[in-house]
């Protein structure tokens, strides 16, 4: 059996997505910036696609603009509001301690330039504070950004508090709402949000192809220098095949969410419940504010790797932490972020759980994830001392 | 009938492009980050499109970085020359005044920075000068980038000599290739190309997928910050499918060249011989060294805009500068950069031939061009004052 669990990592391309894209690689294939109607075929397809995402964030069509994907999206927002801060003398930039790097690289980066960086600390519950926020905000902060749901555990953060306090406040506040997007309602009136990321490929779009908006009234700076595309604020030819696709899957995904969801639930709450009962094993996050589909799981003596790897022989794909630092051997930032020590961060799990997933697969992984763990605890030397007595369990 | 002559502003997807990337919108949606066998076959694919690219311009796979687009990798490989540059108290940068915006925008922000940029002129044949960069290359220069094509009138730059130049002075040198991958021979080794950029949709792949080649030992700066992607280089998780579409697609561009060249060729040859005829017009740019599907002309007393939107009503797409530019009022600076008046520059005209056109097209552009040059000079008060002595003719 075949189970795709790691949908937090990336996502099939929906038949709704493909066949949205499709006509823009055949027949379909103008430049949007061309003046004939043949081009403005692709323009017109970019508007439609902008008015859908638009419309599924809250947001006016002028306020999306087309990028890479998430990364850059989220790139381009923290550096303009960092840019905008410095030209009034505020260089300083809030966050927290368990973002993706897209973001805290970015923070490094413009630390390096002279900014001051506050990251928050994330309670073991995977949520921030609002008054740990509120202490940190000064009369020189340029930029709160904090994610909407964390990618490797899921937890959801107080978005529409910290956008209400960062209104007030009047400072800029951007959502990296990679994980959210297509499977949590997302208001950015509602919530105050001033700047926002996505990335279809995490709800059925295909990879390569994201978008961030922009509240009416901020000021980008560009990444990407070239052509007037996206009203000068991100040169290069439109990715319309794959901006087309977004919003279409963007759109179904919405369409859908309260369903996915009442089909997400039971299967995840299934796992939490299954897997927990795996002695020495830990619920990573608060299950009170959560994605749908994401579970993640520390046990014990075990190396997450090696776990990964047995359940790829029994067909599942999980994964760690995050797809994005996969190759890194350092324990997720993002569970010592919530406070876990090293040896238990390294027995992690990921398991994301889509719509397309099924109550048999879950079974499948109910099955295999206890044999597997015991399989490799019975050859860890770590393990055996804990039996033994000679370390103590942390879990 | 239908005529596609818009090939330098993007192309069609290819069968063999898109057959490339069906099975990365389908089955084989896997993160090429993942651990897993399924995430796997991703990261295969990303390596033998590495391999493919790297082949078709002499490169080795480890020295091709995907991108977004031609216009990130031209930023990327401009910002990172700067930086080292910079770092070696190099802070000189030598263009010329007729590069894509991708170029000449960052080069801009970078003299925001505080970094010197000399831009070579262009002669009236479209070629710049070895003699004119040897004289701007100072001890401080830390980069040298031109064009390998020009994309509005399609002359090719003298890129193995420059190549040859840099080498010798020990200075980078990179090239856009935008135009001309797929088009050309490009042999980076033989060319001494230290980076060098290409763009999926100039060579039938899709928009939004291009490559940065940069030679081994170059460091290159991230334009996208965040996950370890492209060897820590290029954050993001990969647009799969469009990068396998862009190594098939280039592969076919490559091998069959000299056969879609000595197609083209006859077309384009016919285009310069008939509008030729056509009075107080100019070809733009010399022949002598051209892509091969390029024509770039002036008609002296009518708009390009005009003249394009009548073609337009012909079933012909055409462009008077380059896509990125057509919603701008301002005359092509490439035009100006080769020494056209301002009233002249405004009235070109861009067809770009490639190997799908068929003589048949080119014969209704023959008939159709014409006519329209000669309608929209009736009603041209400019041209009026020509005829009448008015106002002295330019071209």
């Amino acid at each position: 059996m075949f189970v795709y669990a790691d949908n937090a990592a990336t996502t099939s391309v929906s038949k709704t997505a493909l066949n949205a894209m499709l006509p823009f690689l055949t027949e379909q294939y103008g430049n949007p910036s061309s003046l004939y109607s043949f081009g403005q075929n692709a323009a017109e397809a970019l508007q439609a696609a902008r008015e859908t995402i638009a419309k599924c964030l809250n947001a006016d069509p002028r306020e999306i603009y087309f990028t890479s994907g998430g990364s850059e999206a989220d790139n381009q927002a923290i550096v303009s509001a960092a840019r905008l801060g410095a030209r009034k003398g505020k260089k300083h930039l809030i966050s927290t301690k368990f973002e993706h790097h897209a973001v805290l690289h970015t923070l490094n980066k413009l630390e390096k330039e002279g900014f001051e960086v506050t990251l928050l600390d994330v309670h073991e519950d995977g949520v921030v504070r609002l008054e740990d926020l509120e202490a940190a905000i000064r009369e020189d902060t340029a930029l709160v950004t904090v994610m909407f749901a964390n990618n490797e555990i899921g937890t959801v953060q107080p978005i529409a508090q910290i956008g209400a306090l960062c209104r007030e406040k009047k400072i800029p506040f951007h959502c990296d709402a990679v994980q959210a997007a297509g499977h949590m309602p997302i208001d950015v009136k509602a919530m105050n949000i001033d700047m926002l990321a996505i990335s279809g490929h995490k709800f059925h779009a295909p990879k390569g192809v994201g978008a961030l908006y922009a509240r009416k009234g901020m000021v980008l700076t560009n990444i990407i220098e070239g052509g007037a595309q996206e009203r000068g604020k991100r040169a290069g030819t439109e990715n319309v095949a794959g901006i087309a696709a977004m919003a279409a899957a963007l759109e179904e995904s919405c369409a859908n969410m309260e369903e996915n969801t009442a089909k997400i639930i039971p299967m995840r709450d299934k796992l939490f419940a299954e897997l927990g009962k795996i002695p020495h094993s830990k619920i990573n996050g608060s299950l009170e504010h959560h994605v749908p589909g994401t579970v993640n799981m520390c046990f014990e003596g075990i190396e997450g790797e090696s776990l990964l790897l047995m359940l790829d022989d029994a067909g599942i794909c999980a994964s760690s932490g995050s797809a994005c630092t996969s190759g890194s051997l350092d324990p997720s930032h993002v569970l010592l972020a919530i406070g876990l020590p090293h040896e238990v961060a390294h027995g992690s799990l990921r398991l994301s759980i889509g719509e397309y997933n099924t109550m048999e697969e879950i079974d499948h992984i109910i099955e295999t994830v206890p044999k597997v763990v015991d399989y490799l605890r019975a050859m860890s030397p770590v393990w055996d001392e804990l039996q033994k007595g000679q370390r103590p369990h942390l879990i």
